[in-house]
């Protein structure tokens, strides 16, 4: 049986612990029962040319198996749920449901919470910041009540 | 043969025209030569209760093709692409390699791109815009060279 790995930061700062990527794709390897390794990094490493190699912008997670290599949490996600019937239904209708969700998820509600999250932890003190906060706050929660 | 259906503005102004995200599923239509009809909408028709129950963000675009029902501009190219030669090889590994990239275009490469076209289309005059805009270029920069 084929090996997946999964690269992870060997340490995060408090304010990403639980929140790398990696995260994702070990819940999603839990849900299904497949066997993985996690392949523990360090934060200068993301920059090496060998994990480069793996992972062109250096992020975590990267994803190997028998051959296969992927990166981005969304399409290492979608590649284990593919096969997996306790993520995904095998009625053709169903597995289309689930991927306008994923990209729905990835794409439609994070990247403004995202933009938010990152004003919170990163650039608080920031005066754009604080100028840009309150509408993008309501954003946020206009697209949260949709 | 089923026929496909995709939302789209009856008009969009100067500065989104050729900017809708349904271009994108046109465009990969175009390329599987499938056969497809447009469903205008308004702006208004946005909010409109029967365009949510077809997307639920009010979005463009949605997607109708014999039952099957799907959002995301992403979602809707990668459920084009799995059933073309034209867009995606058969070979597992090149699949796998397909949608990783997409999914690095959408979450990767376009949010940031997309955070400082927002601070040029519409933000413009906004003092947190100007204060943003400096840091948030060469974010942009860095990312398109790694």
């Amino acid at each position: 049986m084929a090996v997946i790995k999964v690269s992870a930061f060997r340490w995060a700062p408090p304010p990403a612990q639980g929140l790398v990527r990696d995260l994702r794709v070990r819940w999603a390897l839990e849900e299904t029962g497949l066997v993985y390794e996690q392949q523990l990094i360090n934060w200068g490493d993301q920059s090496s040319a060998s994990y480069r190699a793996l992972q062109p912008f250096g992020q975590i997670p990267a994803y190997e198996e028998d051959g296969l290599t992927l990166f981005e949490s969304g399409a290492i996600v979608l590649h284990i749920a593919e096969r997996s019937d306790a993520l995904m239904p095998s009625d053709p209708a169903a597995r289309a449901r689930v991927k306008t969700w994923i990209f729905a998820a990835l794409n439609t509600v994070e990247p403004n919470i995202q933009n938010l999250a990152a004003i919170d932890f990163f650039y608080a003190t920031e005066e754009w910041a604080k100028l840009r906060r309150p509408a993008l706050e309501q954003t946020v929660n206009k697209r949260l009540v949709a």
